[in-house]
């Protein structure tokens, strides 16, 4: 305003350009858009599905809403079958199962109380009636509302909680009498009925997806991820190896997976038995294992710290530790992928104590290695310790996965798991240790000694079990 | 049955001792959970008052209801209100914003789609009329519900695209013709935003909670947790101390805020400004700061483990280190605290980068230590691993708090917190350095070289440093 010095008015040949320029750039965002959701669709083919089974319980609703016999016979009161449908319908059976019982028992429990206010603000007269009926609203809305603050409400019926206010409110206000109020409900109550029994029998019976299952095979994903990283941890520190990467950033979503955790467990709570799972299934042991899964990635997150410090030529002391420091991780890999594998067939974990009490005799050879090199090496103090510190922090990784193997022993138990003796885990066992030495049996029993206890072997006894490890190696590299 | 050594059926006294016994059990339950409602409500009181809250705009709007003149004019669209009520009204004025803003458009445009689609089907006569409302139904709910899955649609507008199913299903197949829809849909609509509006009023005037103050001190919180457990953990490390050590656990809420963080930022944004907040405060950038935090949190996590393995007398290694080892935790505990209090106070964290700094120059002493001991050392390998390990981690700690400290002087700038020169800050300095050296300056720019380019200093330059650093302890231990 008022300065002479401002650009010219654009001409309309560059008025034009710009046109089309935004047009292109209107035309990449819709592509881009369209990549996004094609990706979102092919990522989990089951949204799709999802999408489609929603549509589906929605629009049968609505047609019986629409035919004019049926509208008749249940009126106004059909707007509640297509409201159920509408928020009771989640991704899984067990969230839809949760939500569509508290919203049946909700909905019954909260409209007798409703009905009791009624006719107790009823004896009050006209014009007490409705500060009576006021002060009722108002503590049990309180006192409701505040009980969502529970942890186990708040878990379990929180929805319920909510469809309590709502029902109790409409209800006790209604400003009908008694009788019609009960016509009303019962209509009402019946419609609640059919759309949340529409969702349950559509989610259950079309592409159903489990929210019991998921979790499973979440815990399994979970264990494999871990695996992939320990197992190339070694190459990786070692050496500049080529190829995808992908594996070393793979655990990051382990790090926060607790709050999708619980609630997969809370759904699966509801769930009636389905596939390998029966009713009643210990979820709750689930949860367990995630703790300490979630323990090992933080041990990993630090872990992978020591990746970036990675130096290009390594010194002696490295290469003194090399040995037993990839033995470590390898072996306690491979034991996280038999415990994700027998989690998978839901078998008894029996061959992962093997490579747990492998990857504990590396520490032992770890420890004659260190006390080797910590005399000769007098030079680069810094490397030394970034070395030092990364092979510690796999020995507390190797405690962790003692404890995810316990938390899945407890598990196998609880559930049922097929004994090793059965088909599949015998032949896996077979497989993989066929001349194992007299000195590293499988062991039957996963909690004989904490690491903290270790000690450094005599000479001798390092001697001896060093052939039995040479012996084991072969074997461990035909793998 | 059939089993005659089965024991005799309780005579009347063993059943009254029976139901005395399971009275009081049930009596000491029902305290038990009176307790347990008591601690919820005393740990945060505004849970208290949002349950009045509640109450109170639920008994407004049915009483609103109830009153027949009004009831009149509104008719059974008053229901509408208490509905919204019911769901708008959260715990924070930005969740209550954003349910309620989702629920005003989502009601508008899906009530225009719905008349939209209702008068599209007139156009093809009774009998075909049902079949194309159906068809528009399914697809738009099933477009709608997988627009759920799309992260962006999700964070924001989860609860808006369900409103939307909701409306545009209840107008669209409600049978009525187009003008008695409109008339249905504009007392529909302006219930809902009345219902709305008292929520949005009775949230923001009323002790209303602010889902951005909230996440301010949260961030707050976690930062003085971490600087709690690195100021304890020289002396639980080094010596058994007494008294209370539940510092040493309330990192762990830190593990997992990921979630709780991205919820709170979600409903900030909704926000209008409040207290020492602007509209449109830099809420994304403490997301940033969250992720170090919780970074850092994971290394405290592999830390702590080091202090389960605690010897009881110390080695003459682990007495060689215990001095610039617990140099290094105290001073980055200093940085941390001084981070979080210039985060509560609002002002540019010019102080913490003395102490960063303070706890660099006792890494050097470390390496020069350990170059000592490294050497003379050579029996108690596991030990010295450990204490290696730890003092590694702590020099990855000090990496985070770093990048926690650029992420806070990033905030700092979006956010226009106060320059040092202003009152508050510059009094804080001033009271903590008041005999400063030359060699440890307050630090202009924190960002002079990354840890990992550091290199053991030469003798005559530590022998300056520790001059420097003596001085400094006598203030050190004077704070």
């Amino acid at each position: 305003m008022g300065n002479d010095s401002s650009p010219p008015p654009p001409t309309t040949i560059s008025a034009r350009v710009k046109t089309i320029a935004s047009l292109s750039n209107i035309k990449l965002a819709i592509l881009d858009f369209s990549n996004d959701v094609k990706k979102i669709a092919l990522d989990d083919p089951r949204r799709m599905t999802h999408s489609l089974k929603v549509a589906l319980a929605i629009t049968l609703v609505s047609m019986v809403y629409y035919l004019k016999p049926f509208y008749k016979g249940i009126g106004d009161a059909g707007i509640w079958a297509i409201l159920t449908v509408v928020v009771v319908f989640e991704y899984t059976v067990g969230a839809t199962l949760s939500k569509g019982m508290n919203r049946g028992f909700a909905t019954l429990l909260a409209g007798a109380l409703g009905v009791g206010a009624e006719s107790l603000g009823s004896l009050f007269g006209p014009t007490v009636k409705p500060i009576v009926l006021g002060f009722l609203v108002f503590c049990l809305v309180g006192a409701a509302t505040f009980s969502r603050f529970i942890p186990n409400i708040k878990k379990r019926y929180d929805y319920g909680v909510l469809i309590f206010i709502l029902t109790f409110s409409l209800v006790s206000v209604s400003g009908y009498r008694v009788e019609k109020i009960i016509e009303l409900a019962h209509r009402r109550l019946s419609t609640i009925i059919f759309g949340g029994l529409t969702c349950i029998v559509i989610s259950m019976c079309v592409f159903p997806v489990w929210a019991g299952e998921d979790l499973h095979k979440l815990i399994v994903t979970h264990l494999e991820k871990l695996a992939s990283f320990l197992e190339g941890f070694g190459d990786e520190y070692y050496k500049v190896s080529e190829g995808d990467k992908s594996f070393l950033a793979a655990y990051k979503s382990v790090l926060n997976s607790k709050a999708t955790e619980e609630s997969l467990a809370n759904f699966a709570w509801w769930e009636i038995g389905h596939g390998k799972f029966r009713f009643r299934h210990p979820w709750k042991q689930y949860l367990n294992i995630g703790v300490y899964t979630r323990q090992c990635a933080y041990h990993i997150e630090a872990l992978s710290s020591y990746l970036d410090a990675k130096y290009q030529i390594p010194s002696e002391f490295q290469l003194a530790v090399q040995e037993p420091c990839m033995k470590m991780s390898s072996e306690v890999a491979k034991a996280l992928k038999e415990l994700a594998n027998s989690m998978k067939l839901m078998t008894h974990p029996s061959t992962s104590f093997v490579h747990i009490k492998n990857s504990k005799y590396a520490i032992d050879e770890l420890n004659v290695a260190l006390k080797a090199s910590l005399i000769t090496e007098r030079d680069d103090v810094l490397e030394t310790i970034s070395v030092i510190a990364a092979t510690s922090i796999i020995v507390d990784i190797i405690k962790c996965v003692e404890k995810i193997s316990e938390a899945i022993e407890e598990l196998s138990k609880q559930a049922h798991f097929k004994k090793p003796k059965d088909a599949t885990s015998d032949k896996v066992e077979k497989a993989h240790f066929p001349h194992r030495g007299a000195a590293i049996k499988p062991v039957d029993d996963g909690k004989d000694g904490d690491l903290i206890t270790i000690t450094v072997l005599a000479d001798d006894e390092i001697g001896h079990q060093e052939i039995d490890l040479d012996k084991n190696k072969g074997e461990i590299s035909r793998l």
